[in-house]
């Protein structure tokens, strides 16, 4: 096996236990509160060591008010003759969100403006919610809907909504600089396999991966309920805010469409510039909007983070958006693994994307006597040699090197390459560059061992 | 009749109207002095509480000085048998304005220099002027000037160049802030009924129409005779110009070209966003450069004030300018209609254009329990939705509705009434808003209420 | 003869003359230092009084040290019948610039290494140095070197590698400001007809022509071996450097290809407009790179001065680059006249892109009775009218000639002369102007008067 199959293979492995994944959590029934949501996290803790947090109903969260817990025990519309005609059990889809309990007898005519269906797309059932205001309801197929025949029928919603908590996971992972890049994605959507288990699954393999790499920032992974959950994150963690360098919404992960990345707020942020070159010829780059998913918080005025989003369709833009047909089939391990494999070169963009100060800025320094060129003249010099003389002329302490490769056309990769040899040369050094307390450094290091390493 | 067709009568009921008054204006012998210009201003006083200036010939303005009023009792050039051959009272044109006055039998040969035709357009009279130097002259059609036999020809100029007065008239409508919009119409041309007959008759509606509506900007209407007259209002009015918000130079308003907007000397002020959206579709916009109408004045370098224009065709873009051609043929009542809507929607979007605060900027307020989003989630939102959204988003006191319906794509009208709605709600606030002393309203409003209502 | 044909016959002329002077300095064996090196500012300093500075070997020049001088008796290799196979008389790029002296027998197999050639271009000899890595070597056609049996060969290289100097040329053209022009030139290749014995008979005539205008700027040209000459020129003024307003690197000037401005290091200061304008329609304009002659010392980050460059091919940019090929025949009397034409154009533009202040800002100024506009109002107006109310409109002192120019579409000539109209009217005056102090002005001139009369 050659070098390339070999990689062609690793990256299918990749792929098909990111869909394995996935395929774990699809099936439970999540909400913003409630078992669902714990059970997830379980599963993710398995293999990170989350920080659990659980926050009661009541509290207030800026504007909103954290809502009481639900949960499903059952729910269920059955025919007069006791068949369940729609079924909880049969796909968690079937309940409105939220809804709250119920055991009444109605006639179809009174039971119908509680159905919803999609009729373009009559096979499928929608998914519906109602977190802030009580109400009821199910969601069925079109199909399903016309089968019903007038007549009366046993509504039996066996929910709880009761004083409880809002539960969301945490990963730190500390690195050299205090200064943190964010991660996200929402655990709030039932089963529905792109939107979002394709996102906790990329999002957890993405964060072990992290935690094996070398850190110059800290990084940290965010898994909480939309909405709801990045408001609640946002209100703890006032402090935090303004360490936040970068920041990814990561959802939506596994269909077969070409990778999005959505501009943070303002779209100038170097996130924007690194997601851009880093999806450059495999993706497209989209303004921002203020619709979506936590970004909405996230980049809302009063904290303005610079922070993105990946995802590869985005919300409403695939057929088979908040459907059940957004099931296992629509996800695939190569879409799977392609997006994981875009986060890690986002993640190496940022890790890398420093700025320079050339030491020695008065002409060029001579770099044939230190190896660096080649010592006959008169000939055209190579791209490394070209690489050198970009980095020396533009580091004056303003460019990063992805401001560099885009002016010059070198590729990133040559670019970290010749700081490198630059900076091992003493021609270069990083701006604003600190050697971290070993103290500090050593601490952190410690933390950071207790993870990441069980499984490759 | 349905609403539809009700408003296409209005539009022509409110053309027709207008070009009746261009009607009137037409046949007035204006020049930059004179009783023409006061007879204009009778007419358009009748309709709107002009405050009409006399200025002293003789008076410095800035680098000029206001001529010697000139008038006219009559003109001719009679041949050997006494006939009018040319004719100031066949056509107000025939004679150059500004003409000295003059009696004397001159030989064709020595008439010829001071006759003006246009060659090119052997049927039609052209338009000259002679202002700040000595001359005599008068145009003719080239027909006309070809059936001109070698002869003696008696010239008789009956006008009086003598100390007496520049005439302008001005409007003051005064809204809730002193901040001022400024309308600038010159009324110095004689019989030429796109220029500017049309500009003076939308001008005189558009005031009506302004005075008629609540205000939040104060609004001055200047009509004066072009150059001078707009150097005697600046110089004149020193301490209000730092209070010009937004202006513009109407003129040229009834021919059939397309709405075109002129920019403003740096081609970057808030007027000229506001009037390029107005005319969106239904007309172009040009690049400011320093010549055409009063525009030369308000924006030289030493007053640069945020003043487009807004004409149909340009000066010198249409075949019958400055020419007898540009008769009451040439302007249509749809044309002027127009004029006048595209003006209002201009009035419109620069009072609604306002900066807002978003009062609860830390992630997104629950517009569910206000009533201001849907209950149901999982769905997309609705137009009304991603407006209120785009608002809060972009309402960090920075930016204008205008800008945010630019970048977004949502109508600027959905905005305001978004705007409107969030208000309300308490959830935005305008930028910098304070409630006008009460008092002070109350006097201005007593002010305003004199005028406008007296006509709908 | 008519005006045209006799400027097409004085270019022409011109150009015969420029092809001349490349001629005689084509033959010269040019290194970094060595007496062909002197032997060129010789032929030169017949011309123009140039100031010669010898810098001792050894001289620490930032990162460099000045090498040792080096200098060539003679040079070949011999066959067994002592026939020189590879011979320096016969052309001097035969022999690896800074060879290091040797005699020495070996066999075609130990020669073979320090043997260079152009496979693609079988007939051409390249061009090779070794300036700061002792080494040896020889260049000769693919033809030539195939013709080479097998066998013992005689190396003959009599060269010396000792302590001297490097040299380099100075010219200084006081002006009325203190602030320089900079024009570049390299004078270290060897028999190399485009590169650049073209560039250094242009910057000549150039001189030459600067030396008996009018000049506001102070100029300077350097002539001086590429690389360390300019570094050398660089560290001996530190304190000029300051007073450098614009300059340009010239070179390859003689070759059949466009014209091509590459840009300073930023692509935005007067130099980048100034010869982006002077070259429109007849040549383009590229991005900076830090490649190339000595704009790669003169735009390093520890100086950054406003200097751009002129070619016509670029480095590299033509098959015949750094070889034999690249000799008399390659470059035309046509293209040597046409790059002194675009030299003088740039300064001219230099001279003149001048910004104005308009001392009656306020509204226009009255033209017409200064006699700079037509008495006879109601035409249009002409070129040279629309030209002053450009620049009084315009003239606020933030803009020079050449924005003015590139806003209004007015041709610079025309602006130029408007605004001489305008300064004598009193109603511009070049911003920040003050009258040199007349003593300092004199002797300026006096210094000045040596130079540049003996020859038109």
């Amino acid at each position: 096996m050659d070098a390339r199959t070999a990689a062609a293979a690793a990256d299918l492995a990749e792929g098909v236990a990111l869909h394995a994944f996935a395929a774990r959590l699809y099936p439970i029934c999540r909400s913003i509160t409630g078992e669902g949501v714990r059970a997830t996290l379980r599963l993710i803790r398995a293999r990170l060591p989350l920080k659990v947090h659980e926050v009661p109903s009541g509290t207030r969260v800026f504007d909103w008010v954290i809502p009481p817990e639900w949960n499903v025990e059952d729910a269920a519309v059955l025919d007069a003759d006791g068949r369940r005609v729609i079924d909880f059990q049969a796909h968690n889809l079937h309940l409105v969100s939220y809804s709250e309990p119920l055991r009444r007898t109605l006639t179809l005519e009174e039971l119908a403006p509680h159905l919803h269906t999609l009729p373009a797309q009559p096979e499928w059932i929608p998914y519906r919610t109602s977190y802030y205001q009580r109400a009821w309801g199910f969601c069925l197929s079109e199909r399903a809907r016309a089968a019903l025949s007038p007549g009366r029928y046993r509504i039996e919603i066996r929910t709880s909504l009761a004083p409880g908590s809002l539960t969301y996971g945490e990963l730190a992972l500390p690195g050299r600089s205090r200064e943190e890049v964010l991660f996200f994605t929402h655990i709030c959507h039932p089963s529905l396999a792109n939107d979002n288990a394709s996102g906790m699954a990329v999002a957890t393999a993405l964060a072990e991966w992290v935690a094996r790499e070398p850190r110059r920032f800290s990084y940290r992974f965010v898994f909480a309920p939309g909405t709801i959950g990045s408001l609640t994150w946002l209100k703890r963690n006032p402090a935090r805010l303004r360490h936040v360098r970068h920041g990814l919404v990561l959802g939506l992960l596994g269909d077969p469409g070409a990778l999005t990345y959505k501009e943070s707020r303002s779209g100038t942020r170097e996130i924007d510039d690194i997601a851009a070159y880093a999806l450059a010829g495999a993706g497209r780059r989209i303004a921002f909007s203020p619709y979506g998913y936590d970004e909405r918080q996230l980049c809302s005025p009063g904290f303005d983070l610079p922070v993105g989003r990946l995802t590869r369709s985005v919300n409403g833009g695939y057929p088979e958006y908040h459907s059940s047909a957004d099931d296992l089939a629509l996800i695939t391990p190569t879409a799977l693994a392609d997006s994981l494999d875009a986060c890690r070169r986002i993640v190496e963009l940022i890790e890398a994307n420093q700025r320079y100060v050339n030491l020695k800025p008065r002409g060029e320094p001579q770099l044939g006597r230190r190896g660096l060129y080649g010592a006959l003249g008169g000939g055209a010099p190579g791209a490394r040699e070209a690489a050198l003389l970009w980095l020396l002329n533009q580091s004056d302490g303003t460019r990063s090197l992805l401001d560099i490769a885009r002016r010059s056309g070198v590729p990133f990769a040559e670019l970290r390459e010749g700081a490198r040899a630059l900076e091992r040369a003493r021609l270069l050094r990083v701006t604003g560059a600190r050697r971290p307390s070993v103290k500090r450094a050593t601490k952190r290091a410690a933390r950071a061992s207790k993870i990441g390493r069980s499984k490759s």
